[in-house]
């Protein structure tokens, strides 16, 4: 089936999300459940993607921050791996992303932050990246 | 007793976000729980403003732009009217505010997304403020 | 501008989910939200009913107790109200709402359970409706 | 019917718990709702109070603070105005209950905490009792 | 001692939930946990699966369902697992199981849906069961 | 820097908290985090310790058993493995751990109390501790 202009849209937001040396955008972290429904790329590509992302008026890394925020919330960790690398890719630097998640502290308490700066860390590894000198 | 160089730095920047018509700041939304406990007005003061608010690295808008999503995101309305208060006495417009909060719609679903712009249009209102011509 | 197909199916399901007498469907319930963002409307419309709520497989009573169970569990009483409605107005009857709501004390605890209960027992009185005789 | 021995049991500690001025215990906050199902008030007087609170092990003092901390850390407004209530009947002090909801700030950070003790001092102003002097 | 009828009950119900091939069923799945107290099988097996589950009024599809769509919205991974199984066992399919859970999308948003389709994936695959053809 | 008078006391009751044969503290626990932020170890030590474990009117084994509530309640669980730790530093049984944990059955319900008894069970089992003889 021919693909909407909002899936196009949402596919070239993806691409700018993706990191070229390799941390991998949204659909590709869950690629392997996208057999168990024949519509459920189209929601996240379409929907989370194409119209949410593709919104003007907020600049990227206001966008990520925000994202960032409500996963440090919800303590979704697999998520927030995903939206650190989108951060980096996007220009975000690691202290930024440090300081967003410390952020917080009075908002969630200290373990969703520690939580986070753990998965953080790990993704800053991974990327080869240094938060202080 | 004498108020910590660190509460002189949280004061300073509960100032800043007082509007200066009127709309009110953290520490006096909720002054009256303050003879409840001799310390509670410097944890808010000095952690929260003092030790937090006051770092450097993000800039104001950003900085409201997380508390705000993380609000949004635990459903924590009388906060969330708080901080959309600041929000716009920092400079962000009330359009940044709504998309913001629309922005969180593929994390956290459309429930808290309308709550939360329930809150934000009654401060909109509050303040005559428009949100698009 | 001219409507989409995706908001045209929507906009027959929440016809079919609205009261003959008159009890609100979505749009409907947060309507002077709409004009804080000129796509809002079609993000209800277009994904939460054209998207998800058109899919087939589920019947209506299924889909319904499964949103209520969600609403339920994170306590979100505004949108609770609205889906009793429209689970009674698809066919549920009062009792097998209460049961639904019931059967989360395992998984939520009693506090979110009597909160929904109260709720729900608000539309029963409003529409007339006898639990048990 | 007969009630069970269960039944009796949580019933004398919905008793105890019951403010001989009047403030009520669980059973009689949530009374309107009980004709929506005939076993909900005998799920909450035999598990709740005739299973759990029944309990030995841990006096009532702590069974409390447990309680409240929880309800703090979900936000559930109604229910915590209860359990500060039955705090005060079974003698845990304002302060008290003040410090342990003080104590949550760096588990779920400030709005729970300052929510929770706008519901405490509600609690405290009805039953005309001082936090300090 | 000797088991309440209750119990019997409750067993009942939990052995029609055991999958013939070998999935485990609620009390198994924690077995491990029995020893730290002597009642805590009983509250299971007595209040969750005695009381709770073998209310009449909602067929096992919907309770399950009901089940499901509260521990997708609370992230309860384990749980979920375990309820995924039950829900084949006792004549889900996978298909209705993962339309259930994308239904949830505009409730809870993306990540929870997709970190639950995750786990469901694994138990179909577990039971070398295909989604779609 | 010289470190705070807050700091110092912070300190104190962290070695207090840190079991004599070994089980680490909080600010060791996250040691590996310290390094994203130059002020995020003073935040721990002096906020939540310095400032709020050192507060008075609460005796320690009422402190970590508010906190353990909060933690179960939102299945924080390193920082309940943590806490537990802490518990039984203190002077808490094993036993009353599970008594506290137990009795947040009617107020999380049975996945958050079970999933929070596998912490626990595991740090009993690491410290070579029977819960019940």
């Amino acid at each position: 089936m021919e693909k909407s202009k909002r899936y196009q849209e949402g596919k070239d937001i993806i691409k700018k999300y993706e990191d070229p040396s390799g941390a991998p955008a949204y659909s590709i972290t869950f690629d392997s459940l996208m057999d168990l429904d024949p519509e459920l790329e189209n929601y996240i590509v379409e929907f989370a993607f194409g119209d949410i992302y593709s919104r003007e008026g907020l600049c990227d890394e206001k966008k990520t921050l925000i994202t960032i925020s409500s996963l440090v919330t919800q303590g979704l960790e697999p998520q927030l791996k995903l939206h650190v690398n989108i951060g980096l890719t996007i220009g975000l630097t690691p202290t930024e992303i440090v300081d967003a998640i410390i952020h917080l502290l009075p908002y969630t308490g200290f373990p969703r932050v520690l939580n986070a700066l753990k998965v953080a860390k790990e993704v800053f590894v991974e990327r080869n990246l240094k938060v202080r000198d």
